[in-house]
C-alpha cells in the first residue's frame, strides 16, 4: 500500500495546487481498499495504475440543449455549471427564454459576474450599482450585457417574439447557494420587520409571495420613453450595453469573427466575448489564449473542435445548436466546420482583455533555423509552413472556395 | 454506496471549486460508513442524505468575550478565527487588552494585513515598512490603524487606564503558524549567529527571553515629542492611522455609521470599517456588500442579526457586547436593536473600497412595471414600497420616535 | 475516534483555507485506523498526535543537481516541482544544459511565466507575445529572460561552449500537463487539418516528428545581424532581457547582491530576482521578504540556511551547488558561508516587486524603552542591538576580515 499513498500524495498535492481536489473514496468488495481520484482544475481524472501521473483529457462537452428546461410562468431555463460540467470551474452558463412580459425576477450574483448575448426577440434590463446608478435598456438580438459581481437586476421579455439569450458567469458555482433573488428575501422576511424597513403597515405585505418566484409573467412593459424611471438622471458612468451585432466583424474567406473586450467596452474588466461564423469546410485555425478559458455555446450549424492537452493528449467531440464547449486557460485547439452549413458559435472568455496566439502567426515569425531544427523537416516544407497565417482557414472540400 | 460517492465527488468538486473543502470521515459503529461533509467559503454544512444539493446555513455567532483569555504579564487577548469560528474564512478578529507600559511586542503577520480599533484606553504603535519607513504614533478611542501584510509593529499601552482594541485580519488563517515574533526569532537562533548579525559579542544575549514573549510588562513610555526616534527624520508616505472617531458620522432618525475606506485612508487598500451606532427600536435595514465579508464586533447594547443565504436559508441570532458575527460577501442581511439600549457595533469589511446595496433603494429606482410583475402586489403597495429609503428604519416601539 | 475527527476537520479546514490540503490515507495493522495529514502552503505536515495543532517545519532543501537528467539529443534537464519537492508551492525551477546548436524547441506553459539566469554559456531565445511582436536575442552569463505566461518561446545553444541556464516560474505546478510543445501538438493533429490550416499539402506533414522533440540538436544558428527575421518590424513594447551581470551590485564587507525587479526591467510583472555573494565566514542577515515566497538555487561554494516558521519552529540544512532552497512568504531567514570558499547563490522571488525586512534595521529604526521592555535587557545591550544595520554581516573566524 506504501507506495500508492505516496502517489496518492503526490498526485493530490498536485490537485491541491490547482486549488481543485475531489476525493472519492471508492471501496472494494472486501471493503479494505480506497482509492483517491482528484481532478485537475480542467477536470481530467488522475489514473493511479501507471507509476507516473497521467492524466485523461475532461470532456469538453455539454448538451445543454438537451437538457430537461426549468419550467415558470413565461419563461423557462436551464444551465452548465461545474456540477454537471466539470472541466467548467471558471465560466458556467445559462440558457434562458422568457415570453413577451415574462420577468427574470430582481436578483443577484454573490460570486459572479455576468456576462449576456441576446440570440433572438427582445429584452429589458434594469441594474443597480453599489454608488446608486440605475440603468434600464432595451437589448435585442446580438446585443451584449455585462453587470459587475453582486450588483441587483432583472431581465424583461418584451416581445413581440418570445426572447431567447445566454448568460455566462466568470464562476463556474455561480448558481447554487449564491444566485439571491428579492421575492425569496422577502418571503424569508418578517412582515414586521419588512414594515419597519419600508416605512409601511406589515399587513401591506401580506399579498408578496411566500418562495422564490425566479421568472413571472406579466405585461409587457409600456416603452421607455413613455415611462422614465423616476431616478433617470442618476446614470451609471460606465453603460452595461454593447451592440456586439453593430460592430464590424474581421472577415475572412474562411469566416468571420466579432470581439468586444474592455477596451471597447470598459464596464467588462472581467469578460470578453465573440461571435464566430465560420463558413462550410472551413475551420478555426489551431491558437490557444493564454490567459483566459474559452465557454462556447453554439447557435447554428454543426462543429467538431479539438482541443490539445499537452503530454500527448487530445479530445474530439463534435457539437450542433445547443451544445456548449469549453477549453481551459493555454489549452490548444481548433474547430472544423461540420456538412454544408455555415456554423455560428458564441464565445466567452473569463478575462476582460481578449488574448491569442495562433500556431501559424507563432511559426510564420519564427527564424527558418530554429524551425528546421525543431522539426526535422526540409527546407522548402518550413518556408511554406512560415507562410501560413490567419483567423480561419478557407473554405476547402465540396464547395467552392470564394475568391478572395 | 455507489451513489453516494458520486454525490460526494460532486458536493466536493463543487467545495473544492470554492477553495474549502472539509472532508471529516465520520464512522458508524459497524466500521463500514464514511461520509464526507465539505463546507462552502460560508461554512455551510453540507447534507448528503437528499438527493440534490441542500446546505445548511453557517453559524454567524462567535461569543468572544465569554471565551477565556491568554493571559500575560499586563495583558491579555481572545481570538475568533476560522479554526473556531468556521464562518470566518475571509476575515478573523483578536480582542486585546494592556495594561499601562504592557507592550504587544514586535511581531508581523505573514498572510495578513491588520485593521484595528481602539475602544478604550491609550496605546502607542511601532511600525516599518520594507523600504525602511516607520512610524510611531499614539492612539486612543475610536482610532483606527491599518498595517500592510508583513510589516513588523508592536503595540503599547500608555495608560492611564487599560487599553482595549480589536485588531481584524483579512485571512481567517492569520494566528497559528502565520504571526511571528521577534523574541521568538532570538530564542530561535543561535547567540553566535545574533552576535554576527549585530557585530556584538555572543555573550550579549545570554540575557534575552529563551521563548516568544508575546506581552510584557514595562514601564509606561515617555511622551512622544521629550523622546524623539533616532530615524524620526523617515516618514512614510502614507501614515498608519485614521481618527475614525473624529469623522462626522451619517446620522438618520434611527442611527449614525461612520465609515473609513481607503478613499479617506489610503494605506488601508484591503480592509475598510465602520461603527455603527443603533438607536433602540431600530434597523439597520435589509442590505449587502456586494464585494467583502463582514466581521462584526459588538461593542454595547443588544442586536439581532439575521442573515439570508438565497435558496430560503436564513439565520437569526442575537449580539451582545464581545460577541463577533459574520457574514458572508452577497449574503442579505439585517440588524434589530434589541431592548432599550443603543447598540453600537464595529464592522470591518476585507475590501479596501466600501460598497452596499440596500433592498430599499434598489426597489426605489426599480420601475413600477417590473414590481408589480415580480410580486404581484397591488399597485398602491408598490408605491409604497418604492417610497423606502435610508440607513436605519426609525426607532419604533415602546420608545418615543425623534423628531426629525 | 470521534475526537480525531474533530481535529482532522479542525486542521483540514486550516489547510483547506490555504488552498493547499493533501489527505494522505494512511493504514494501520488493523486496517482501521485512518488519519489525514494536511499540508499547509509551505508544506509543513500536521501532527495529529496531540490535542494543540503542532506543525513540523516543512523541508527546505532539494538535491536538484544530484538528480537524474533527463536526457534528450544536444540537451539534459531536470527539474524541482511541488511534486518532488512540496514546500514549493509557489515557484518551480528547471537546470538546463544546452550543447551548441541544441534547442529547446517552441513550447509554452499555461500557467506560469518563466524567469531565467544563465550560469554558463550562450543561448538564443525567441518569444512571441499575443498583439503579434516577437523578440528574438542573444544571451550569455549573468543575462537574465522574462516571459509572460502563455507566450510561445524557445531557446537554443549557440556556443562555443554548451550552455548551463536556471529557469524559475510562479507556480509549483509548472510542468506536468502545463507545458505545451509546438511538435507534440503537430504530432497529435492529423496532416489534413495541418494542411488546411497551413495552405499546404498533408503529404507535406509526413516527416514531421510523431511525438514530442523537446531538445533537438541542430546546427548552431547564425549570427543575429546576418540573418535578421522577416517581421523584425514589430519588435515587443517591453524588451524581455535584463543583463543582470552587467549592473552594479551593492558591495558589504561580507558580500555583494545583485538584484533585478519590475522598476528596472518592466515586463517582469510577477517575478524577481537577485545574485547574492557572500565571501567565507560571512552571512545574508536575518531578515524576512512580506510580500513573496524566495527560490534558491546554489551555484558556487556552501552555505548554511536557518528558516524560522514561527511558534518555536526552525530548520537548518546546508547548501552547495546545484542545491535547490525555499523560504515560503513571510518567514524569517539567514544564510552562513561554510567553509573557505565565496558562495553565489541566485534568488527568485514570485512578486515583481522586490520586499525585504531585515530584523537589524527593524530593531534599529525602534525607541529603545520599546526594546527593553520587549527583551528584558540591560540598556547597553539594546543601545548596541540597535546599531546593527547592513545586508551582510562581515566576515569573521579564521579569515581576517578586510578593511572597510
Amino acid at each position: 500500500m506504501r507506495h500508492i499513498h505516496t502517489k496518492t500524495r503526490v498526485l493530490l498535492a498536485f490537485a491541491a495546487s490547482l486549488a481543485i481536489i475531489s476525493p472519492s473514496p471508492a471501496r472494494a468488495a472486501d471493503g479494505e481498499d480506497y482509492s483517491v481520484k482528484p481532478t485537475t482544475p480542467a477536470g481530467q481524472t488522475t489514473q493511479l495504475s501507471s507509476s507516473a501521473p497521467s492524466m485523461e483529457m475532461p470532456e469538453i462537452k455539454y448538451e445543454l440543449g438537451k437538457q430537461p428546461l426549468k419550467q415558470h410562468p413565461g419563461g423557462a431555463s436551464n444551465e452548465a455549471t461545474a456540477l454537471n460540467f466539470p472541466i467548467s470551474k471558471g465560466l458556467a452558463g445559462v440558457s434562458m427564454f422568457l415570453k413577451p412580459g415574462a420577468l427574470r425576477e430582481l436578483h443577484w450574483h454573490a460570486n459572479a459576474a455576468e456576462w449576456a448575448y441576446v440570440i433572438n426577440g427582445h429584452c429589458r434590463i434594469t441594474i443597480i450599482d453599489p454608488e446608486g446608478h440605475k440603468e434600464i435598456k432595451d437589448f435585442g438580438p446580438g446585443d451584449v450585457w455585462y453587470f459587475p459581481r453582486g450588483h441587483g437586476h432583472s431581465i424583461q421579455g418584451i416581445g413581440p417574439e418570445e426572447c431567447h439569450f445566454i448568460l455566462v458567469f466568470d464562476s463556474g458555482y455561480f448558481s447554487e447557494f449564491a444566485t439571491f433573488s428579492a421575492s425569496d428575501w422577502i418571503a424569508q422576511t418578517p412582515s414586521e420587520v419588512l414594515a419597519k424597513n419600508f416605512g409601511m403597515s406589515a399587513s401591506a405585505f401580506k399579498d408578496f409571495p411566500k418562495k422564490e418566484v425566479y421568472i413571472s409573467q406579466g405585461p409587457v412593459p409600456t416603452a421607455l420613453p413613455s415611462d422614465p424611471p423616476p431616478d433617470s438622471d442618476n446614470p451609471p458612468p460606465l453603460t452595461h450595453k454593447f451592440s456586439l451585432g453593430g460592430k464590424i466583424p474581421t472577415v475572412t474567406a474562411g469566416g468571420s469573427m466579432t470581439l468586444v473586450d474592455q477596451k471597447q467596452f470598459p464596464i467588462s474588466t472581467t469578460m470578453s466575448g465573440a461571435i464566430l461564423k465560420m463558413k462550410p469546410y472551413a475551420m478555426r485555425q489551431l491558437h490557444w489564449h493564454p490567459n483566459a478559458d474559452e465557454w462556447q455555446y453554439y447557435i447554428k450549424g454543426r462543429a467538431r473542435m479539438t482541443v490539445f492537452g499537452s503530454q500527448g493528449r487530445k479530445i474530439t467531440r463534435e457539437f450542433g445548436p445547443g451544445d456548449v464547449g469549453y477549453v481551459p486557460m493555454g489549452y490548444g485547439h481548433y474547430i472544423e466546420t461540420v456538412g454544408n452549413e455555415e456554423c455560428e458559435m458564441l464565445a466567452v472568455f473569463n478575462s476582460g482583455t481578449y488574448q491569442e496566439i495562433s500556431l501559424s502567426e507563432w511559426l510564420s515569425s519564427t527564424p527558418k533555423q530554429v524551425l528546421e531544427t525543431n522539426f526535422g523537416v526540409a527546407p522548402a516544407i518550413i518556408d511554406s509552413i512560415r507562410k501560413g497565417a490567419g483567423l480561419f482557414s478557407k473554405p476547402t472540400g465540396p464547395v467552392s472556395i470564394p475568391n478572395e
